[in-house]
């Protein structure tokens, strides 16, 4: 394998506000099992299973692009009531593919529910009957190329064969790594919670690596919980969260072919049944499933393609929301906001560029910027004390936050982004063979 | 001065398909001078006046931007009924300057008028009143800094002084390069057409040099032609083809706070009145004045930020204009698209994912996506015949042309922009000072 596993456990985020890297380990009714189809001819780690062997409630968010791959065709046309397996595979987008794809995905389906069905055999007091629409895919990689079919079909039965009740840190973190394109590290986070008086963990590995939006690279999010939830109460809670954590880095409507974010919930923990999100037991849960979306979401900007600096976006006192989203996604894309910060410079004219043409009205006689405490324009005008010695300085930092107020009304919106650098333009021009 | 003009006038574009340098000579009513303020310290050219004795007719299209400089604001308050100068400083942008940059502009504006009056005293038999609002600006530059209203100021004098009455190819060439900024190569183009049975000159140059939109480097563009044209008219031709030139390489609304493109006539050819741009006497100078503003685009493209190659992009078949101009713009926008094109890789994947999120609907089963002739995908399919080598090759030239029919409708929208390179990095991570 290329990646070094262990400088991965070992290594500390450059991003001092970022946790470390968390372990995660075993999750009541999830098997995880990591092969090498051999799909990047270097045998790396690049087939991932996970088997959920009473099956799982599940949601999912797919990209909102107008051509999607056959794998998220695939998952829309099945819909069971729950999910047996996830399988996972990295270097094929499974995009464009047409019937090829297409139809791979249902023989690997087919021969996947036959061996799961095996193993339920031997395995389980009572074998649950697991069918072919029970298998759902997610694929990352290179659009236009068929779909490696044979390669990943022959790999299923290792794959099941290396199945293993008992998860640990290495298991997760293989499987982290199995998922990667062009990210330098892995994503894992994790919490612990309570719905009701019942301990539940959260646990979520994702992938992706884009520049300018994270979506042009696929974001693959997937979070497991060992919780009793509902389809439908797993869907809510998704949809709720994912608004300000993957949608603050990726602009709506704005995804890869192949963006997929699903929920899983293996229902062995017997908490007590929710029926509505805004229940009180389950806002202890909310808050912890913010906390690892926002997290993975966090760790994907921090790997963003040549990344140098994290870039947190404050956008506050606005009319509304759409409004403090629009003047945040102005500036988080804007290429010459993103190459002053690589360059360290506190060029804050660029940021009133991109305020000025992001849409919405600004009330330009009170306007507020901020390069984290320095104030720079306060009640719009350059603040007297304004030190470009003490803001370049700051400038240096990893860590840079853009703070600004329209006072137009009283709503926010936090983006994340990274600088742009030449490192970006030297991974995305390398010729892709 | 640090630009040699002498290369520059002998350069040859490196885009084949431009033409190359036109040489602009005498516009009968049209005086320029240019000065060094020494704005830049460097004793550059930087300060240009544009004089028309008689008054020139105009029209100007402005900025989106919710924030505009203090130039703009002053162009907007005056609306005389003719122009007599338009002054155009580089180094500041004089946005963010607030009443210190208005009133600066006043002053000057005052000064101007009251030295072109005392000019027109001398030269003139039938001596014109030439007011404060009879003068218009021009700004580029950093935002945020003093307006160095003393430099520009006391050049005044220097720039009536050297005012002479006939133009030639090297005070033209002069001015194209005194209102440069980041720009590498000065932006001049020219035509000549008839308006009923008289010639008249249409001349043009231009600046600016961003990258993902030209827009977020200042574009200006000023149009001088010696017809007879009413303000009505000549904004009627501007708004008509700004859309398919300027707006082709600048998505609508997304502007800088100084962007400006003006057209002044000098009405010293005594040609047909025109009371409607559908008359058949105007087709000629509407044909030619869009060649001019597209000559002008397209030079500023091929001298965007680090750029190595020129794209077009044509989009046809859509069901409207804004679709066809959804999706150019979206290709054109990505960054994932410019990089590979800078890295020579034909990566149609990343055409069919910046396709997919434009967001209008597409006839996946028809679409059609073209490398020059080189057909990559037909009738949604990849093409039988495709040969990566052969296109590998194409993309080694440097006029890159990506052709998509999306069967949806007739309409079409063409789009220019250029690849993402190093260089554009290191360009705009520089810092400022």
């Amino acid at each position: 394998m290329g990646i070094n596993l262990t400088n991965f456990l070992s290594s500390k985020s450059k991003n001092t506000k970022m946790i470390d890297f968390q372990d995660l380990d075993h999750l009541d009714g999830l098997s995880i099992s990591v092969v090498s189809a051999n799909l990047y001819k270097d045998n790396r780690d690049d087939l991932t299973m996970f088997y959920f062997r009473g099956g799982a409630n599940y949601s999912s968010i797919y990209t909102q692009s107008k051509i999607v791959s056959e794998n998220i065709k695939w998952n829309i046309n099945q819909r069971p009531q729950k999910i047996f397996s996830l399988i996972v595979n990295t270097r094929n987008a499974n995009t464009f593919t047409g019937k090829q794809g297409y139809e791979s995905l249902k023989k690997i389906a087919d021969l996947t529910a036959k061996q799961l069905n095996n193993k339920q055999q031997e395995d389980e007091e009572s074998p649950k009957k697991i069918s072919t629409k029970n298998i759902i895919f997610g694929c990352t990689g290179t659009i236009g190329e068929t779909f490696p079919y044979e390669k990943i079909y022959k790999n299923i039965p290792n794959l099941i064969n290396k199945i293993r009740y008992t998860q640990n840190k290495f298991i997760w973190m293989k499987s982290a790594l199995a998922i990667m394109t062009t990210d330098t590290k892995p994503k894992l986070a994790m919490e612990e919670c309570q719905i009701g008086s019942e301990k539940v963990k959260i646990y979520g590995i994702a992938k992706g690596s884009g520049m300018i939006y994270p979506n042009m690279a696929t974001t693959l999010v997937y979070i497991f919980t060992d919780a009793t939830l509902s389809n439908d109460i797993l869907g809510k809670l998704l949809k709720k969260n994912i608004s300000n954590t993957f949608n603050a880095i990726s602009c709506d409507g704005d995804t890869s072919t192949n963006d997929m974010a699903t929920i899983f919930a293996t229902n062995e923990v017997n908490n007590s049944s929710v029926k509505s999100i805004n229940e009180n037991k389950i806002k202890n849960f909310d808050k912890s499933l913010n906390n690892v979306l926002l997290n993975l979401a966090k760790r994907i900007v921090s790997d963003g393609e040549g990344a140098s600096k994290f870039i947190t976006i404050n956008v506050s006192k606005c009319k509304n929301e759409i409004d403090a989203k629009k003047i945040a996604f102005s500036i988080a894309n804007s290429p010459l906001v993103k190459t002053a910060v690589s360059g360290e410079d506190p060029n804050w004219g660029r940021i009133v560029m991109a305020i000025g043409k992001a849409g919405p009205k600004i009330n330009l006689n009170k306007l507020s910027i901020k390069f984290g405490n320095i104030i720079i324009l306060e009640a719009g005008k350059l603040h007297q004390g304004y030190d470009e010695k003490q803001t370049a300085n700051y400038m240096k930092g990893g860590d840079i936050e853009i703070n600004i107020e329209i006072f137009t009304g009283k709503k926010n919106f936090t983006a994340y982004t990274m600088d742009l650098t030449n490192k970006y333009i030297e991974i995305n021009s390398d010729y892709r063979s």
